[in-house]
This record gives C-alpha cells, sequence and structure tokens, in this order.
C-alpha cells in the first residue's frame, strides 16, 4: 500500500513545479519521494486551505463521501440520512454536505466525546453513541428514537449489527452508499441478517471505490475546496508522530481510538 | 389477496366492453365479478397470444422479469446473467428475454425436468439443478463451472443459499435484480453471509415491485406480447382445477411442486 501524500518541492527539474510548491500525490511512507509529474503529483493551493485537508476533506475521503452521497444515495431536501463512523474522515463530510442539501441528518460515532462533536461542531441533527448500547435490540430502539419519519438514504461505513438496525428502519425506495464494512475488517464474519428488507423495502445498495470514479473529482473537489476555504466544512484530524507510529495509528484507527482524519507526520 | 383474473364479458352496460369480450383483471376468487370498467380491467387480443398469457409472460410475472432485466440488470450483449427459479413464470421470461438481449444465460431450478426444459426448450445456455447440490460447497463448485467469466446480472427470486453463492462468483460492478426471495417465505431467516462481497466487487443491489412501475407497462408488455405472439417467448402452465384446489396448489407453489406458471381454473 502506497501511502497518500501532501508535502512541498524541494528540488525540480519541471517548469510546472518550483521549490516551495505544495503537493499532494502518493509519494509513499517515505520522507522523500520522486515524482514524474506526469499525474503522480498534483499542486494544490493553500491559500485559504490546509494542506493537510488534501488527504481529508478535500482529498480521497472527502470525494469518497461526496460520490456516494450525492451519486448513490441522491439527497434530498426535507429526507432523512443517517452515517455511521459519523466523526471520521469521511462520514463527517457526508453529515455536513447532507446539512447543506437541506436533510435531516442522523450520525453514529463511538463515545460521548465523538457524538458531541458531531452535534455541536458539525451540526448534525442527531448522533447515537453505539458504544452506549451493545444490545443490539437498544441500539434499535435508539435508532428508531431519532429516526420518527424512517431512513432515506444511508452511508455506510461499518457494517455488521449497524448495519442490520438501519435496514429495519430504511423507507421505502432507500438508497444505501456501501463505501466500508470496518466491522468485518478484522475477519470476523459480519452476516446480514435480514436481506429480505432490501426487497420489502425496495432498496437500493451500492457498493463502490471512489478511485474508480475520478472522472468526477474536479467536480468534487471543487465543491467540497470551497465549502473548506469559506469553513462551511469542519473537519478534525489525529496527527501520528513519526514513521515508526504509524502501525500503531492503523491499530487504532481499527478500533476506532482516532478522532477525524488519522494523519503520520514524516517531519 | 384478490386474485389476478383473466376471463370473459357475459353482461355488459358500457359500450367500451362487448359480450364475449376478453378481459384481465382483478376480479377475485370467484366465479363472477363486476367491473366499473374504469381501469379495473383491461381488453385484451387473443388473436395470437392465449387468454392465459395475460396473467403470465403478458403480465404481471412477465412485466416483473422485463422491469428487472432491462431497468436494473441492464443487460449487454456477451456479459453473464444468472436466474433462479428459471422455469418459473417470472425466471423463464427473464433468460430468454436476456438471451434476445445476446447475454449467455445461467439458469438455475430444481429438478432435472425443469432444468432440461429450461436448457432444451427454453434455450438458456445452462441449468443447474440445485436440488442435485443440497451442500452449498457443490452448489457453488456447480455455478462456478458453468460461470467461468463470472456473472455480470443476477436476477434473484430465491435467496438464501443460492443467492450467497451468486454473490460469490459475481463480477466487478454486477447487477442484481431482487425480485423475490421465496427461500425465506416459511419464516426461515435467510441471512446473507457475505454481505462485504456487496462493497468488494462493487454491487448495486435493487430490490423492486412491478406494480410500482405502471408507467412503464405499456413499453414492456408491448414488448412480451409481441414475442410470444411470433413464439420467440415460450412458456409453461400448471393449472389447478376449480376453487377448492387453490390452497393446495398454493402450498405447492411454496415448494416448487408447480412447472411454470401456477393458475386456478375456475370453470
Amino acid at each position: 500500500m502506497i501511502g497518500g501524500t501532501v508535502g512541498e518541492v524541494v528540488e525540480s527539474r519541471n517548469d510546472k513545479y518550483a521549490v516551495g510548491d505544495k503537493v499532494v500525490g502518493f509519494g509513499g511512507w517515505q520522507l522523500y519521494s520522486t515524482a514524474t509529474g506526469k499525474g503522480d503529483v498534483t499542486k494544490v493551493d493553500t491559500t485559504h486551505i490546509p494542506l493537510s485537508a488534501y488527504l481529508g476533506s478535500v482529498g480521497m475521503p472527502g470525494m469518497t463521501a461526496w460520490y456516494g452521497l450525492m451519486k448513490i444515495c441522491e439527497p434530498k431536501a426535507g429526507e432523512t440520512v443517517c452515517v455511521d463512523a459519523a466523526s471520521g474522515a469521511v462520514g463527517s463530510v457526508v453529515g455536513q454536505l447532507a446539512k447543506l442539501k437541506g436533510m435531516h441528518v442522523v450520525g453514529i460515532a463511538g463515545g460521548p466525546d465523538k457524538c458531541a462533536y458531531v452535534r455541536d461542531e458539525l451540526g448534525f441533527d442527531e448522533c447515537i453513541d453505539y458504544k452506549a448500547f451493545p444490545e443490539p435490540a437498544d441500539f434499535y430502539a435508539a435508532l428508531k428514537a431519532v429516526t420518527p419519519r424512517g431512513i432515506d438514504c444511508h452511508f455506510e461505513n461499518v457494517g455488521g449489527s449497524i448495519m442490520d438496525a438501519v435496514l429495519l428502519r430504511m423507507n421505502a425506495f432507500g438508497r444505501i452508499a456501501l463505501c466500508g464494512m470496518i466491522s468485518g475488517y478484522n475477519g470476523v464474519p459480519i452476516p446480514m441478517a435480514a436481506p429480505q428488507l432490501i426487497l420489502q423495502s425496495r432498496l437500493k445498495i451500492q457498493g463502490f471505490i471512489v478511485s474508480e470514479h475520478m472522472n468526477l473529482w474536479p467536480e468534487g473537489l471543487g465543491e467540497l475546496g470551497g465549502l473548506v476555504a469559506t469553513g462551511k466544512l469542519k473537519f478534525r484530524e489525529s496527527i501520528a508522530d513519526g514513521l515508526a507510529s504509524a502501525p500503531q495509528a492503523f491499530f487504532d484507527l481499527l478500533k476506532g481510538k482516532n478522532f477525524g482524519k488519522q494523519l503520520v507526520k514524516l517531519v
């Protein structure tokens, strides 16, 4: 896995890149990398957008949120959207974009701090701390309480029992953007309890990988960049210090210990 | 549940319907019914299409096949499509339509007679008798053997372990029209073993009920009627004799004892 990176040009033999230019690309897990300048790095403007945001809200995670919400969920003002891993790099963008589209936004996150952030700083209408409801029936009751009109769109990052509960709340003709199923990434089976709900509620579920839709990146990143530059799209980062800290940061990510986009700072 | 019926006008006070006209509608489980003539019955042409076909290939089951295949699966020539309950009123139309669209068609049916019919009379490329493979691993191996290039489209009527096996064979960007899950209609849970395949293969799964898409019926029935009238779309019926036989016919349907569209003949 080649790490996505942001950095600064320190030497250049290419007229289009000057020393000091800020760039985003796949530089890998190293302090210095050589770029061909033929599409492998992109110069970015840090006048109004912090450099690190190009790895988050104005980068791949932001585009993931934008694509899934706009192209699969097809948001409509007044509808209810749900997103889990709501304080994360993707979920936080999903919810804020959905609010800007006039939706009723319900987040699901792990722990009271993350939920407070999602509600109070990001402006979601509701947030459920799933850790407070270890029993599926209790989690479902909590979800039902904050979705009195059901759920029209769902952006799935987690899968497993959370997705099972959401499926029970989906309205007819609901759309689910299947972006991640982190609850199964440790190899534990995560069967879907009642797939017949897809039929009964005439749902559309669609999996996607945003890097397969590069043609839409200019449109999406344009919208996201404008929102970050004007302060309408907030984000948070967890920064691990030094390459040696990367493995532990990865383990922590899988356990949800990070808060917002997990970055590793090399220098 | 009001029974869908075909029949003949025996008395009329409406200029648009003459005694002897053949009609399709929801006449219910009775010998005679009164129609308002305001959309509750439709006059049909039996010159080239048998009356009973309006309850099958040129009726709701046919439209179900047409809608799911054309609008959700979005067939492409050269792709592989799979359909289960392949000898049934819906599946048989799915496969024949798909052949006409230039697809490689794999059916799944219960028993050697149904599979022979699907292959030899309906012209499917392959048919797997799922009853010959009670072990999921064996069924999967049989499915794999007849889908060397994977599956691009799937039309699901059954659910459960059959759907689990199909999911493992789906190609990237595959489409699944979720039409029925009869394996769960007796109340037995039918969890989906590995929903992460939807993400990994970037699949679209969509449930639908054809009666919610009435605007497309003229287009679909036009195509289906032409195909039946010209002998390009074949079908088979199981006819139970008399209203008293209806309950048993329904039980048999759920066990797959019917062959093609299950009808009940009242007179």
